[in-house]
């Protein structure tokens, strides 16, 4: 805290400074007292910051997906509404002359390998994941060392409520982020304490430890080589699959299971250890679930980078024998939104499991390739879970 | 993980990407990967960043207390390199054109009310919260519903290593950040957990919990009224003092207190519970303490926002019998650094309790008004605590 903030400390009594005319109110992203963004009943919203002396300055939705020109108002500030955008969770930056950060109104989330402003955009949809009055589960930060990297690494862990009082052990759930984020994703973006903090309050899924790891181990954003158009989603995504994400995999199996194990009340089998994550992290979890079927009994997918287009040959065969696979697996839960970039490579891959007789879990619901959609993964996934 | 980035997607080994010809070398507060800031040997730092359309770019160390003009370059970045910092932490923004905001090359940090990149430099003296391979405690983020507030609000908890395994009981420091701050600040800046792992490693300090929570609860940042510039400090010091943070000092003795005393294995006892804080929560902890002398044995002000000039009167005439409270306060550490801004009023109060004969421990150190003197701060309370 800086000296020229400090002398302006005063202590007020403040109400609703904010209180706009048109029934309006702050995101529940934005810093608390921060008065913008601004909500909109139709769930439109209205940015608004300071840049004296910007020439041009632009709010740049969902990593520049969709581009709005600020104006500046007479008050000297830059000002935006947006049209009415989908309930939920939308990244966004503010650009400046060219500069492109985040805005001072509003929390900020790791994604795309930096610190980018988040919006929630409130609606009934978000009451799977509200703050209720319930007993809470607590989300801890925790290191430990991981012998494949020679790192000290951080992970994140929900444990239920109860944990603490009880002598119970608990299955585990391991769940990742997508490419550009971190070990933070789930419990900031996702929500995923909250959403099983409720799904627990109503019996509606088992009492579960949650981890979540880093899983840019071994995975770097780089710009693609030139390539046809048509190929632009398909070949990264192929040389994924047959990567097999060989750091992370012995990061996981090696070191942070035995890990959980041992430091936690957990269920030490296959039984009772599931494998999900969203874009990256789902195809990471097929990947890796697929490779350690003696570790993982439950693999979830969410919005995956995957294409299976050849059961007998992808993940290096370990698809070919759906029996056995059916056998072992006890649920695979694949799903993607209807606006996802990635339906068609999803999609297929969905029926070339149905060709090959593997069972698993369908899910084509509304929605693009964004959190508002995994949350809601997550609460169809869970429950399913360790019966 | 927007459309953009996710055809982006490619993997490939990378090594020491950034490797630099003068051995300056990424800051451990840069985003994984980013190659600026650059901490430079003697402990300069260079920044880069993109504002292609940009006149005027600044960086601004310390919340603007001190400024340097960025210049373009050939490559069209904007670039500058600092004198020699200062070992330690440093927050910082970069204004373009009169937007400021965050570095997209750094970790952002919850301070003066917003999210703010911040810059560690590291040098031997770091070495007492440096992650190392000895047992790790736990930072936990938890929800619990204030009557005070009638919210649910969220607290930081460190467990000491252990914890999970034992059935021992612990005491607990309540420790607060400071003034634009919230209660991730001493597990994000101050690192407490690693500085306390390191301590109980050495036997230095007795295993404890630590609490954090939201001191910036009834208490708001505005512009202060016109005044003399020679009460500018004094008048909200004292003010504060006056207060008495009614709403946080509630929210902490009767909700907080009771709520980690049923949900963690604590000792339960003034004699096993302190209270301490920086600046605000320096202020906070004096006259909180002060007040709960039943719930706390033990009190610790990090350059505190103080001015005790009445020992008779002040804090509702609660120092005013020295004997009384030399029995009951095990211990009183006031600290200040010699470069603080508050160094006057926080020396003048060591000196009336002097006079007023309350015993207290007195150290003035090196340093400003900042995260780098906090750190130091906690490692020199710690260990006097629960003796």
């Amino acid at each position: 805290m800086g000296i020229k903030r400090l002398v302006l400390l005063v202590i007020v009594s403040c109400g609703l400074c904010w209180a706009q005319a048109d029934d309006s109110h702050p995101a529940p992203t934005n810093i608390p007292g921060a008065e913008y963004p601004q909500i909109h009943p139709d769930l439109s919203a209205t940015f608004r910051v300071r840049a004296d002396q910007a020439q041009k300055v632009q709010l740049l939705m969902e990593l520049g997906q969709s581009t709005y020109d600020m104006v500046k108002g007479e008050d000297g500030l830059w000002e935006v509404r947006t049209k009415p955008l989908l309930p939920g969770f939308h990244y966004y930056e503010v650009s400046v002359d060219g500069f492109a950060s985040n805005d001072p109104g509003s929390r900020v989330f790791f994604a795309a390998m930096k610190e980018v402003s988040g919006l929630e955009v409130p609606s009934p949809e978000s009451d799977f994941f509200a703050v209720k009055d319930v007993s809470h589960g607590t989300v801890r930060s925790q290191w430990y060392l991981s012998k494949t990297t020679g790192q000290l690494r951080r992970f994140f862990v929900y444990t239920p409520p109860g944990y603490d009082e009880s002598t119970t052990r608990y299955p585990v759930l391991y769940l990742q982020h997508g490419a550009g984020e971190d070990e933070a994703g789930w419990s900031d973006q996702g929500h995923e304490n909250f959403i099983l903090d409720n799904l627990i309050a109503s019996r509606k899924a088992k009492p579960m430890i949650i981890v979540n790891e880093n899983g840019m181990t071994g995975v770097h954003l780089q710009p693609a080589p030139p390539q046809p158009a048509s190929s632009r989603i398909s070949a990264p995504i192929r040389q994924m699959m047959q990567d097999g994400f060989t750091l992370f995999d012995s990061v996981v199996s090696n070191d942070l299971i035995p890990f959980i194990d041992a430091t936690f009340r957990t269920l030490p089998d296959r039984e009772h250890r599931a494998l999900a994550g969203l874009s990256l992290g789902g195809a990471q979890a097929v990947s890796i679930g697929l490779n350690h079927l003696d570790q993982f009994a439950y693999i979830g997918a969410f919005s995956p980078a995957i294409e299976i287009s050849d059961t007998a040959n992808d993940y290096h065969g370990r698809l070919a024998n759906a029996a056995r696979v059916n056998q072992q697996l006890r649920l695979l839960w694949i799903g993607i939104g209807s606006d996802d970039f990635l339906l068609e490579p999803v999609k297929k891959s969905h029926e070339n499991l149905e060709k090959a007789g593997i069972k698993h879990v369908w899910v084509e619901s509304s929605g693009a390739h964004v959190w508002t959609v995994w949350r809601k993964y997550l609460a169809d996934f869970a429950p399913r879970l360790f019966r």
